[in-house]
């Protein structure tokens, strides 16, 4: 990686720029399948490990583990270790999770308005 | 894959689980970095590949390729090939691939706003 140096007298710049890697990092974090199907089945309420891998349907539990990492690292996802025996480990979405969770909804809500129209344009692809 | 058998006398379960199954479908080819990157770049206007692969940062021109095309056989983007020496081809969003548009503005408008509040999450996570 080049690192460009930043000329001085323009921290503003260098801060813009580092605020524009820092989102890309975090865009390419979360622009996943995995990591947006967990922050939508997460809308609904707290979930435990087993409940998520039964909601986020054809997930490995290696996937969820990475993303659900992921997105608790990040600050979406909130892990609560409650000392049972055995422990019971819960998920919950924090309050940016949640503001993220109505951009996944408007996906999830594009996907069933347009099932006609991707159809018909994957039969159009077909015939070429 | 096992096919379950639709009971006879309930054909709108059957729509409903294709229904689903296909939302599922181009829910999963859509929610990546690349296609969403695509799809953010084209909302500004019609680009060439070349443009493109200038404004999507970092895309190898494999991945470029595999999601256009992924892209224009779901119906999200146009490809027109105009008939100059060398042929010029253009790519324009689709108005359902507009209309996805919003939501992943929703999500880049998302990655800035929560800058501060992700660094913070980094830096509790790495202190455990």
């Amino acid at each position: 990686m080049v690192t460009k140096r930043v000329p001085a007298g323009l921290p503003e710049d260098a801060d813009l720029r580092r605020a524009d890697s820092l989102a890309r990092e975090i865009f390419s974090d979360v622009a996943n399948k995995w990591a947006l199907l967990i922050i939508e089945a997460l809308g609904e309420g707290t979930l435990r490990f087993s409940e998520l891998r039964d909601e986020v349907e054809g997930v490995s539990h290696k996937m969820l583990t990475q993303n659900l990492r992921m997105l608790e690292r990040n600050g979406l996802v909130e892990r609560t270790v409650h000392p049972t025996v055995p422990p019971r480990v819960e998920y919950t979405l924090t309050e940016p999770g949640r503001e993220l969770r109505t951009a996944v909804d408007a996906i999830c809500g594009w996907t069933h308005e347009h099932l006609d129209h991707v159809e018909q344009a994957r039969e159009r692809f077909g015939e070429r």
